[in-house]
C-alpha cells in the first residue's frame, strides 16, 4: 500500500513519525512518501526538516492518506488551496489517517460531516470548531467510520497506526511489530487512559 | 541545552523522533539540531529525508550528543572516521543518549568499556560483539551511568528521555510531558515488559 504522508510547517514531530516507523519498517507491505502543498523542505520547531514532494504529484492509486497535526494546524485550517487539496486526495485515497490536531484539517473539508472522529485531548475545544457537523468522540484512543481513522495526541497515533494493521493483517501481526519496537500498545481503541480536558 | 543528532544512513525512524519530540517540545530549554558525517540529507528505507550539518560543525559547548541506533548501526561500526568523531565529540559532550543499536556505535569507541548499558533486546547477540568490556544489562529499559544514558528497543528512546528530563527537572515536570504527548511513560527504567531473546 502507498502512504502519502501530509506535512507542512511546524507539523508535530511524534505524530507523524511513530506511524512511519510502524509502517516503514513492513517495507514488502508499505511504502511511504512525504508530501507537501508546493514541495521543498518542511521544517517545525522541534528543528526537523524534512524533503517533501509537491501534493500535486499524488496519483489516482493512492491507498493511504496520512495527515498529521501539530501547531501548524492552526495557521492551515485557513489556507483554502491545501484545504481543498486534502478534499480531493482524501476522497480519491482508499484509506484516511489523522493523528491529533490533524482532524481539524480533515473536518474543515467537510469529509468527516455526521462520521465519529476524535483528536488531541487537550485541544478539543479548538477542533470542533472546524466541524460542527462532526460527532466527536472525545475518550476514545482513536476512531474508525468506515474509510477514515482519526487518532487522540501525538503517541496516540503509534496505537491507530498499529491498531490499522490489526484491522487489515490481524491482531497477531500487529502485536508482532509492536513487540518488535518495543512499544506497549493500547490495543483497545476505546481504552485510553487519558482524558479531554 | 543543546542537543546533537547524530543521523546516518538507514537511521531508525523512532529512535530519533521519539525523543526530539520529547526534548523538541521544550523550546525553552533544549535546541536541537541534526548532523551526520558529512552533512546533507540523510535517508533510512522508511522513506525520511532529513538536512543534516557536518559532525566537525558542533563546538565544544555541546551538552547532549544522541546516537540513534537503526540497520545502519551494521554497516557504521566499521566506519573508523564516523567512531573516531564519536568518541570526540561524546567525550566534551556533557551527556551522551543512545537509543537502540547506539550504544553499540557508542561501545565501539571504548568510552561504555566498564560501564553498564543496555541495547535493543533483540539484537543483544550482535551489539555485545562491539563492547566485550562493557557491562551489558539485558533487562532494563534504560541504563544511566555516570553521563551515559542508554536504551533498549525504539520506543524505549521515549521512556529514557523522559527519565532524562525527570534527572533534570524532576519526575512531576517528566510527567507532564508525558502528559502533552499522551505517551504511557514506563517511569522505572527497571521495570521492562520486553525480554531480551
Amino acid at each position: 500500500m502507498n502512504v502519502a504522508v501530509l506535512l507542512f510547517e511546524d507539523f508535530e514531530t511524534l505524530d507523524v513519525f511513530g506511524p512511519v516507523e510502524v509502517f516503514g519498517r513492513l517495507t514488502d507491505l508499505y511504502a511511504i512518501k512525504f508530501y507537501s502543498l508546493n514541495g521543498g523542505q518542511i521544517k517545525n520547531r522541534h528543528g526537523v526538516s524534512v524533503l517533501t514532494e509537491k501534493l500535486e504529484n499524488i496519483n489516482t492509486n493512492l491507498e493511504i492518506f496520512f495527515i498529521p497535526g501539530g501547531w501548524g494546524t492552526r495557521k492551515e485550517v485557513e489556507n483554502k488551496l491545501l484545504i481543498d487539496k486534502i478534499a480531493e486526495i482524501s476522497t480519491i485515497s482508499k484509506f484516511v489517517l489523522t493523528v491529533c490536531t490533524g482532524s481539524a484539517l480533515l473536518a474543515k473539508t467537510g469529509l468527516l460531516d455526521k462520521r465519529r472522529a476524535t483528536s488531541n485531548k487537550r485541544a478539543f475545544s479548538w477542533v470542533i470548531t472546524n466541524g460542527t457537523n462532526v460527532t466527536w468522540d472525545k475518550k476514545v484512543r482513536w476512531a474508525v467510520d468506515d474509510k477514515y481513522y482519526t487518532s487522540s495526541g501525538v503517541s496516540a497515533g503509534i496505537d491507530m497506526a498499529l491498531g490499522f494493521l490489526s484491522d487489515r493483517h490481524g491482531i497477531e501481526f500487529a502485536r508482532q511489530v509492536a513487540f518488535e519496537i518495543e512499544y506497549n500498545w493500547t490495543e483497545n481503541k476505546d481504552n485510553d487512559t487519558f482524558k479531554a480536558v
